[in-house]
């Protein structure tokens, strides 16, 4: 039962209780007894604000935004409203200011230098992570430059609507700061190379120009896969959120835990369990500091990603509110391929993308020419049964012989159903190849609610099955433990 | 003789003439002999392309900002065509990116060490600035960050109209990233205290949290003084203009020139002659590698910053085929600001910017409310005989005792005119406080073209005097030659 969007309520009590909270954590690390990551701390009472801000300032800029004509109609509901669009660029505003001002607690000498100086013995103690190395700020800043591009091209493709074949090369603009300052900081460009494949090309393989194309790729698969699997209330946000609670939760098992507990690795397939916790263990990290700093940066990205992206969920859920344009799709993809990128650990989140890489296979035919591809491809809206149906591509003339060929094989696989003339079994029209209309074939018609939560359903069951791909299965591929 | 604003011709020739010699600048650090700053060869060639960019990009671009109902009216003309605005988003993309993939040629090792290697001789024959620092590349990402911030804020001006008095503090947050890594870097907070003053405090006084109050209101002020002294075809643009290309002759003054020759400072009122160029001299830095570094730093961001302005000035004058809007104003403001701040000649610069200080300052009364302030306080067109004139705030209400007694010292300055009560000797109207209408109160009614001349004379004559006063009257306040 759609009613009138007018904006959500928030509570007051919520808004007074979270500030102190946040600013305790930003003020912790000044305080007695020092905690090992003080810039963790601070990280997270940033992350807190972001939350609050993006919480109340994107149903107080909503109207801002129709008065500027960044408006669009909801296509799955009954009612006309212009919904406020692109307010994707509030959140990833939010998210820029949190990162900058967060520069100081990261990397300021001034800060951990009182930490150290108030407890010289600690740094025998084990692995000890006050602060970033005073040269990883470049790399910090060259994540935010590509971040900020990202929410710029993101804008601009919201305001000039630029048609989406068009788009596809925006995120490789978008990460030249990140491919510039890795060649002028002398990046690794070796790979590890797969146990079976050693005898070829040894255990390092370095792969030069490549691995800079392969940086570019990542963040244009990232960036798009979002994007394309879109278009209903929650959709593009939902997945980021999850996303990214993956990636924190794969950067928590790395930390330096002053407590220690066991991860029972044998129930994923692994031979040993593995000790997390214990300041030499340092989890994963198994001792190294390297991969501590890289999984700290990380989570400095993904904390207040999080925060933003659930904030603004609170807004978008259905019946949206707000709609988050192709800013948030283009911001929260960036976010993710810096971290996979700056932090080496691009293969653990490409298993995070798992439904978005079935999305995008799915899309394949349609992306590339060989199926007809509608402006949208949203699910039909019913409006008598609010209830939502695979949408439909029609064919205007009939399909070529591989167009035929792929959607009969699509159409056996289950992923496609396919209307045919009854004389000449020509294909009239196929169900759009999108996983949303897969979701719809396979589990009937639903309403758009339980339609975004079968979709989150998924997201999590990707995840995992990649933790365990990543935790269980790996050992088959790698030795050790890297990235 | 307004005619319909059809993009200017750009000829091929140029274009087939410009790209060889940009492609050769960048790749000359690259040849033997290899020239003693082989980042600013880089520099000019990536200055070459973006120049040439802007020259082409501007036109091509101009439908699809119509399209996106960015566009305007303009007021000065009989024609009412619109003509598209915010191109300004065009230069500084361009600039940006120019900026970026410059990265590798000022501060990678790999192209430096290549250098070094051919002449390790080199390093012994004088000062030799074949890179940046590598820590100097937080401060560069740093200052991009601020101009992208710059960029996104100016658009977003642009988008959604932000009301004047809501947008004078935006360049705070564009100077977010600026002063975060200042702090993070523990950059200098020490000021020289001018020879009259040392009596009472020394010769360098730390400013502390002063400093960073500064180096934020430094940015407001250099973006908002341009984006005040604004409205007529070019007017935006001929100021960043002049004012880059004053800062790149002072910059000059730094360098170690490989020829000898002198300033003849005497005709500036100083005593001694000083002798530019040589290895060991570097022109005014006396042998500090710091001084040199930090020119440098200033010639990379100014000189794309020329190319830019330059190519959309062609298409930006009178009759003007595209408007800048507010984001080139913020852009080169920041630009800037990003130079005085980071090459630390603040006060230097400063002093090329007299023409908007006595815009500014003549504007305050109507800025803070004294006088009354329309929304634009352009000259007064005269379509018949195509003149300008001084336009006029009207008084709806009788001046306050205050605002009456600024205007009666503005008219005895005859910087306004006012028109009085023939009875009451009331004032009814003042002309708008800007340096344009004054311009227009004491040389006459002339034409739009005529009036960005006489404005781009003003800012040539207070660059002159500039130079003077750094150069020629400075040794009354200051001893040595620093910033």
């Amino acid at each position: 039962m759609a009613v009138f969007p007018s904006p959500r309520p928030l509570s007051a009590v919520l808004l007074f209780a979270l500030l102190p909270i946040g600013a305790w954590f930003i003020l912790r690390p000044q305080l007695e007894p020092v905690p090992p990551i003080p810039a963790l701390h601070a990280s997270f009472g940033f992350s807190i604000f972001a939350f609050v801000a993006s919480l109340y300032l994107v149903p107080a800029l909503g109207p801002t935004f129709v008065k500027a004509n960044l408006k669009g109609k909801d296509l799955l509901k009954i009612y006309n409203t212009p919904i406020p669009e692109s307010i994707g660029l509030v959140c990833s505003s939010i998210y820029i200011i949190t990162l900058l001002l967060f520069i100081p607690f990261a990397f300021s000498d001034s800060l951990s230098k009182f930490a150290h100086a108030q407890h010289p013995q600690k740094t025998q103690e084990g692995i000890s992570v006050p602060e970033f190395p005073h040269q990883q700020l470049a790399v910090y800043l060259s994540s935010l430059l590509s971040l900020l591009i990202a929410t710029l091209l993101g804008f601009l493709d919201d305001v000039f609507d630029i048609r989406w074949r068009h788009k596809l090369p925006i995120p490789i603009i978008a990460s030249i700061p990140l491919l510039m300052v890795y060649y002028a900081e002398r990046g690794n460009t070796h790979v590890v190379v797969p146990l079976p494949f050693r005898f070829l090309a040894g255990t390092l393989v370095n792969l030069g120009p490549l691995y800079y194309i392969y940086m570019s790729l990542l963040s244009t698969f990232c960036t798009n896969s979002i994007n394309i699997l879109a278009g209903i209330n929650g959709s593009e946000v939902s997945q980021a959120l999850i996303i990214a609670i993956s990636v924190i939760l794969n950067d928590l098992l790395y930390l330096p835990w002053s407590f220690g507990f066991r991860v029972p690795l044998h129930l994923l397939g692994s031979k040993a369990e593995v000790d997390v916790g214990g300041v030499w263990h340092a989890g994963m990290a198994y001792g190294s500091k390297e991969l501590v700093e890289r999984h700290l940066f990380s989570l400095y990205f993904m904390l207040p990603l999080v925060a933003v992206c659930s904030g603004f969920m609170y807004h978008n859920w259905y019946p949206a509110r707000v709609f988050p344009g192709d800013t948030l799709c283009y911001v929260t993809g960036m976010a993710f391929a810096v971290v996979g990128i700056q932090a080496h650990f691009s293969k653990t989140l490409l298993l995070f993308f798992l439904p978005q890489i079935f999305n995008f296979i799915l899309s394949c035919p349609q992306l590339f020419g060989l199926v007809p591809c509608p402006r949208h491809r949203v699910p039909r809206f019913d409006p008598d049964t609010n209830l939502l149906h695979p949408s439909k591509a029609l064919f205007l003339k009939p399909p070529s012989r591989l167009s035929y060929l792929v959607l009969r094989v699509l159409a056996t696989l289950r992923l496609t159903d396919l209307t045919v003339h009854p004389t000449n079994g020509m294909i009239l029209e196929a169900t759009n190849l999108t996983i949303l209309n897969f979701f719809l074939l396979r589990f009937g018609p639903m309403n758009e609610k339980r339609l975004v939560q079968v979709l989150m359903c998924a997201q999590v069951s990707g995840s995992l099955l990649a933790f365990f791909i990543r935790y269980g299965l790996a050992g088959l591929l790698y030795d050790g433990d890297r990235r």
